[in-house]
């Protein structure tokens, strides 16, 4: 998200999230006469959801735009020769929604092919350069801010003292990207109120660039010993860029796994696939959060978007 | 409809609707900082508008998600291990939906294939089972019941005194579910103002759970006489689940039978394939009183939406 | 679109437009409780956020429905045995549809292939024809107005004194409408404020029912000859139907072209195909001013709107 410092600013983040989870419509006049553009170029259900619902309890005017399946898909190269079936460029189709949002946001997702583009953040950062206000990622191709955002308010209301918490690579049937996982790392590394290991399968390590701070571990069991906080998330490599990871057995967290633990707490950021990432028995257990922690989205949206309107 | 009795309420559910439609805006107050959240897994247009035009005069936001194409797809199946091309489970979307919206309102098919689960309604049944707010059927794989108080409302208006009212299977192209068929069955009977014959072929009979104190006819002409509505719809078979009848021949209504009627007015919920279920003659005579019917879906979602909101 | 004479009236359409311009929210309050449906058969970016703008700026309540992706495709012939795949006839569709709203807009493309039925308009009258309220056009087969008048009011920003105007066809590489052109033909003519000349390679002429005025000219290079504004444009023939034109060599607009101009600001209505239609050179010069076009689309919206909402 632009404009939002990843240090000082997380507690005071937080804290105001947690202000609007109390009184969600304190606000309601900040919003009046604004409107937020919510264009995705990938499905959402909870972002967009809770980002539209943030939205009203600010007064604003949320209008959600698919392109691809309600407008035209768009052309990311500069200079194409644009005789394909990419109908509008991104630098054209920008500047114009600028002109009808007070602010925009964007949802779109990686190739897993070429790690150099989607570590560039191509598309969002065209976005960006091209757009004349503020503009909220709702999820890019190698971070998801709104969602850490929404974690570490999750992690907050259970009021540990420097819990562990420990973000631990799940199983999965196909490659997904790796931005959950890397801004989680880059914001509980940023925050420093927990102490922080990820534990991963050797090959899934993440880019270092967001994860300093953190303890690397190979050894699940190892990793999860007095965990207070257990963050399961499948992410593809890094390295090998976009593969899955070959040796996937044994990385489905299971019941037993929980009993190395401080009684931790069971996050996710959803959608996901029961018993393949994470099994029925977690899922529904009392140790799974992965509901209010989707709930926190709401509050998360709303502390950003009034930062946000307030500054314009 | 969850908390709606289909009883003495139904009167008084016709009253309101009634009176939403002399003065629509009369209640806008009343849904101030409330969210509805309109959860579609098939096609809808009718019910779609006419809820969203319903939230608005009651002052609520109002938020269309089309599962599927907006979204993911839904495992319905308990247990199931994901690995297919569902990718979030039913169980973990509708909490969190829950969370965002004050009511929730699900549209979903049967699949015409396996009687048991459709009329388990099983979907709609584990909506309800997930979901921790009220939560409103926008049809379900057996059901309609928007669509029959808007129906009723539809008859009431006509100020028969106790009509005979003709339920009257028609021809389609394909196998429909009974939903339509059955909720108006079902509400008819309960309502207990008017004469219920249903006419179909042989081996278009709808469940029984559903036409108590219905008279069951085979003899089109003979059910038709003295008709003061008729009410023509297709659907496909319960017995012989999901089959389309074969002897469709003589079932498209024709001007000519309207002769026999008690100069009848003709009802279809709508779509209506012409010329196939209803012939242009009939639909464009001044008998058809469909788009009346269509047009009080509004109130039909206004009387249900604004006793539910007032619980809350 | 619907009760605007296309004479007189233009000026004044313009000058209320650029007042809402400097002005947004001085009518918020004249389409509370107002309700238009945006009704698409077609994609559409800039005319459907534009209008949707238009409506939240008048204190309407804007509904966007996508017939075919959220609805069900609609039968058009009259007389149909609705046996294929069309689930619905328009003439049902509509009446109801103007039950729910106030005002109904709609968007649909030609086939290109039958021109007589193109150019009968056969949707957008039928879709007047069975609506009880005032009908907006987004863009029908052969006209696109509210576009038009954008494009007037761009050109009316510009303060040009009798601007010449040169309407120049571009390349692309499949057949387009010709309805851009079409309608920006009929308003310049209508409007009188301009010295018009058109464009083309031989056999790409527009219909005389529109061009009456206009200067037609098949020499690029001498057209340009001081011209103040070029508004570039790709459409197929009207004459040899759908055709694409087989001559396009040097029709797409070159740096050099506009220095026979007197720097002449270009136009578009986007989507643009980069380096096809224009390059990149002078969409991205200070020339172009087809962000300003598209913002504009706006202000177009609201002059229109707010004129109808004025008369229900």
């Amino acid at each position: 998200m632009q404009g939002i410092p990843l240090s000082a600013s997380i507690d005071r983040m937080i804290a105001r999230a947690l202000d609007y989870k109390k009184n969600p419509w304190r606000d309601v006049q900040a919003g009046a006469r604004k409107r937020i553009g919510l264009i995705f170029l990938n499905p959402s259900l909870r972002t967009r959801l809770s980002t539209q619902v943030a939205a009203q309890q600010l007064g604003m005017e949320a209008i959600v735009f698919n392109i691809g399946s309600e407008g035209w898909s768009w052309e990311l190269e500069d200079g194409a020769v644009m005789n394909g079936t990419s109908v509008e460029h991104i630098r054209d189709a920008v500047p114009v929604l600028s002109s009808y949002f007070d602010v925009l946001a964007i949802r779109t997702f990686p190739g897993l092919s070429d790690r150099e583009a989607d570590y560039a953040e191509t598309v969002l950062q065209q976005f960006i350069a091209y757009a004349s206000v503020p503009v909220i990622s709702l999820e890019s191709a190698t971070l998801h801010p709104l969602q850490s955002l929404a974690d570490l308010i999750t992690i907050q209301e259970l009021e540990l003292k420097r819990p562990k918490i420990v973000l631990c690579w799940a199983p999965h049937i196909k490659p997904l990207p790796q931005c959950v996982a890397n801004s989680f790392a880059q914001w509980v590394g940023a925050w420093d109120r927990a102490d922080f290991v990820i534990a991963q399968p050797p090959g899934m390590e993440l880019s270092e660039t967001f994860t300093t701070g953190a303890q690397l571990v190979y050894d699940k069991a190892a990793a999860l010993r007095d965990a207070d906080v257990v963050y399961v998330k499948n992410w593809s490599a890094y390295r090998s860029y976009g593969a899955m990871g070959t040796d996937q057995d044994g990385w489905m967290l299971q019941p037993e796994d929980m009993e190395k633990t401080n009684r931790a707490k069971i996050m996710h950021c959803l959608p996901v696939r029961r018993n393949i990432e994470l099994s029925d028995a977690l899922l529904d257990s009392s140790s799974s959060i992965v509901t209010r922690q989707a709930a926190n989205r709401v509050w998360a949206a709303q502390a950003v978007l009034s930062n946000i309107i307030q500054s314009l």
